[in-house]
């Protein structure tokens, strides 16, 4: 059975139409930390066959953007200031699937701080790092009443 | 009829599949100059409607991209090391198609540096900038002959 | 005579000891416009000769912070949020001064986004662009009533 | 007494010649690691009496670039391309000493990526994260012999 704080994550990913778009999965919400998986698939492949690396931040933006929204009062929604992405290894279609892993480092009452590592999770050999992000989430007050 | 610049970058835009996922078009290219579109449509949204930052960071890391492309030999590759995107307004339905001009400050041998400001192309307002980044690129020699 | 605005920001500027240990100095006020030059000296080398970028991100920085409080409301202050700087030439002692400017993209109420080219102003040769920065700050209300 | 990797990144420190305008100190170096100190003085205050960003910036930029030092071949040098710092909290004058970690992520043959969180050492309070900078650095063979 789910938590409360992941049915919330849930509800508001649920309505992300880009991450069913790319195939992404909410896999783990807890306490300052949610993770997201991306499978490989043809439709967010780049020129060369490898992930997009904008299919990959988009992952890690939504990590950051939740892992933040877990420490905001009920009925906050979060929005990206900004983020930076190092692409430090291409994401091959062998390399099984993707996750960004987003953790708050500090959340205020407005502004928080989240990074995200996505790894490569490779059949037979060990976690790959192939990204890091470091992003800025402001809390906003919904006008319509719809957090997340 | 087009440049060969311009088909340069056009044969590569045309096996990103992630673009055309997303219904990115190539709009521009000019030395160190690229511009991408990308219509509003359901596919790209987040939670509350607007275009997701990681659509808008995809259109502007390919932007960059391509921009920094038209100053490398040819033959050359070109992939993000990374970058850093600023969202500055939501992408909101209403506000016609997002234009991410791509632009180069600088190409080195190796590294090259570029930037790519978002606009909103309104049906009756001005133009507005909803996003700006500044990104790292590197070149390098593709090993299977496939440039781009 | 200078402007009330470029005297609201000397004032300010005067304070930070900082830039007074670095040698900076304040070198245009406008709207949304702040120059600040930086001397090439020995005290500010890193260790091999060249100026260190931290120090070429210490006057980036600031003049991306003033540009900013130009468009606050007079009492404000201004903190850095975050800031990126690619470093795209070393800054060498032969250079002449070192200009930043830095220059407003958008403020909103409370956050704003400005950029801040360095550059080298030669002897005999023409500018030359050697970092580029993207920056968030954040308008505050000083406790203390000191605003800058 | 100093293994021989802290004593090669002693020798390049020693020549820093803003690190000691800053007074800041080398702590301590392993495998992929070094922490550097910087004492709370007047020299480095912003117009608030704070510590100024860029002096937080430099300290936590030296330590990445010598991170990733570490894990270079001896004779390397290294070279700043980018960082990105988010400041998190006022670096205030009773906080005691700041301290940057500066830790590899990635070290290719020539691009490498580092962190570095920079923590107030309070008197009778734990330590505080002010502020988490993310980093791209670049080996380059010296010219003149000298690494570092």
């Amino acid at each position: 059975m789910n938590s409360p704080l992941h049915d919330r994550i849930a509800e508001s990913f649920g309505r992300q139409r880009l991450l069913a778009t790319l195939g992404a999965r909410l896999l783990r919400v807890a306490d300052g930390e949610v993770d997201i998986e991306l499978p490989w698939s043809e439709a967010i492949q780049q020129q060369h066959g490898f992930v997009h690396a904008g299919a990959i931040a988009t992952i890690a933006d939504s990590a950051c953007g939740y892992a933040c929204l877990t420490r905001m009062p009920e009925g906050s929604a979060v929005l990206s200031v900004e983020f930076k992405i190092n692409l430090m290894a291409p994401a091959a279609p062998d390399m099984g699937n993707f996750i960004a892993r987003g953790r708050v480092v500090r959340m205020g009452r407005t502004i928080g701080v989240a990074t995200a590592e996505v790894v490569a999770t490779g059949s037979s050999k060990d976690e790959m790092c192939i990204a890091l992000m470091q992003a800025t989430m402001m809390r906003v007050e919904p006008k319509n009443g719809a957090g997340g």
